[in-house]
């Protein structure tokens, strides 16, 4: 069984991973670059390579398991957390612990394997979206579990151990030091001014329209004032809610435009860089939290993080935010239509490089 | 002039580089590993190739920017702050923003090239320790700065960017965030109990025994219960202390002997990876806090940290420190004697692997 263990000084949780437990000598190689298999088990046909689906947005009369499914949520092979069992909480000393009771899980999010993100019909996108809200919401019934991260990892820079497009979601029965201080934050902010820090972003990113990437009916695409990373988007609904999974279906929709449209900027602007998005909301046992804004971050991993960074919290970002929102607003990406495949990837198209665009 | 800008939600600030701002095809070739010249500025006899010295540990007779030196000091000739300028604090709508000011160096801590922190002789590395000392003291002096972080990196995974062996000094005039949120934590627990967390730390591991890996007259080296990475190692002074440059002249030979033995012993049982350590010292404005304890940080670059650990502060880790630290324990390293040059690299002497030792 993992073991959540909290640092007794800043207050953040580790996961101890017992079970498996790397030897010295396993780092002495270069560092596992998880060998691609020949055979990949995210691949249609390939569904027994994997544990039994938790989900799957299937063609009428396919069989759990077996092909003929959109989308498909598995849980994680070597999984961080455990579902089973009793959280066990203890002190230890002066520290405390836990048992590494949780939900890690694969949402696979396309039967082929040579599409990305960027390259899927924003339909088959809009089918990602509704699994991610529909695991949150039955997992949020498991008293035990208090929140659910959904990110994605790309390319080697991202972390990504397979190639084939997936999401991933970690349920924890803690609240993840990062989310407590944006929610923290975000309500000395609400206690001083009485508003949402995240509708006042959006409201003055949409004023100034410098940093902005995206503007549609139901979001604002922007690179954020104090961006850590080159080229790091946010992508926050216009409407003040606090929890994904209350997002309504026109949103849904919407998001799915957004999240093709900035995907595929960074994709054509970058090179298809490496990168990560992190799905941003409340804990489970709150809701309707006036203070507290979901959104997604999407983060290009295009620089390296060293001992200053590790050490402070302080970040260098070599390329300011208005500059990196002025280069992608120019990267034109068709929309891509219902039904429509996955556009051939070519360069055409692509804008000259900043340094003739902004002065 | 680089620019500090402020995140409005969590209240991390980072450094937006105008001047060395990078261009988006900057990032389409492979991550620049700054290819390495042919001649490095950091040898002896190349002083010519670095800013001028800011100070130099110098035989007698030697002139400073030529040869005859230990350790010397020098300005980034990139660096993430500058010196000159004033802080020109400033709101921007809802964010706040201030003048990049600050202080960047880099110490080179040997003239020799094919030499490692590990491989230099402990008198060596005292000099070092000198040089960090006298570089805050008279860092603090300036009143715009509020801390200073000393910090190495080591090897590609650590973002090193040169070879020859140097650590670096970077000092802001904002406490950092994670500086800060260290001071807070460890404020809070002597707040409750009237005591310093990490002296009762250093006791309970101690008396556990299970996480040292060294302990000497005046510190203890071991594995944090919490550790976030594999082979984490805290070194810890026994005496209470809040500020580095406070410490007293047995404790720095006690030092240099640790920090030898310390990275040796990952050196052996990891080969040679890449790895950080970061000096983590109270901010300048304060002094004699009896809640914090300054103490060092040393995190060999294992494991990737991909979109879950970035989204909620969470990490992994698959090495229990208890594992971690009963091998590194067994690794026996000679001690260095002054004026014995740096020993051979020999793969002599390393201890069986892990699997074998503990059960």
């Amino acid at each position: 069984m993992p073991e959540l263990r909290k640092d007794p000084i800043v207050g953040r949780w580790v996961i101890i991973a017992h079970e498996r437990a790397r030897r010295p000598h396993d780092f002495k190689a270069e560092p596992t670059s998880h060998a691609q298999s020949k055979v990949c088990p995210f691949c249609e046909g390939n569904e027994d390579m994997t544990p039994p689906e938790i989900l799957a947005y299937r063609d009428s009369g396919s069989r759990p398991n077996g092909p003929g499914w959109r989308v498909r949520v598995v849980p994680n092979r070597f999984p961080a957390l455990k579902i089973e069992g009793e959280l066990d909480k203890r002190g230890d000393g002066i520290y405390d612990r836990m048992a590494g009771v949780g939900a890690h899980e694969v949402i696979i999010e396309s039967p082929r394997h040579h599409v990305t993100m960027a390259t899927l019909p924003e339909e088959n996108i809009r089918d990602v979206l509704w699994v991610y809200r529909d695991r949150l919401v039955d997992l949020k019934r498991d008293r035990r579990l208090v929140h659910g991260m959904l990110f994605k990892n790309v390319g080697e820079g991202g972390g990504a151990s397979l190639e084939h497009t997936h999401s991933q979601l970690i349920v924890t029965p803690i609240v993840p030091i990062s989310v407590w201080e944006e929610m923290t934050g975000s309500l000395e902010f609400f206690n001083y001014r009485g508003r949402c820090i995240y509708c006042d972003m959006v409201q003055q990113e949409a004023a100034v329209e410098k940093r902005v990437v995206l503007d549609t009916p139901h979001f604002t695409a922007f690179c954020p004032y104090a961006s850590r990373f080159p080229f790091e988007t946010w992508i926050v609904p216009k409407a003040h809610e606090s929890h994904f999974e209350n997002i309504p279906k026109p949103a849904v929709d919407d998001l799915a435009h957004v999240m093709h449209q900035v995907l595929n900027k960074l994709e054509l602007a970058l090179d298809a860089p490496s990168y990560n998005y992190i799905v941003h909301t409340a804990p489970f046992d709150h809701s309707g939290l006036p203070h507290y804004h979901w959104h997604v971050e999407v983060i290009p991993r295009l620089t390296k993080v060293a001992g200053f960074e590790w050490g402070s919290g302080f970040y260098i970002n070599p390329v300011p935010p208005e500059h990196a929102a002025a280069f992608l607003r120019e990267v034109e990406i068709a929309t891509s239509h219902p039904g429509v495949a996955a556009r051939e990837r070519t360069s055409g198209g692509r804008p000259q490089p900043l340094a003739s665009k902004v002065p």
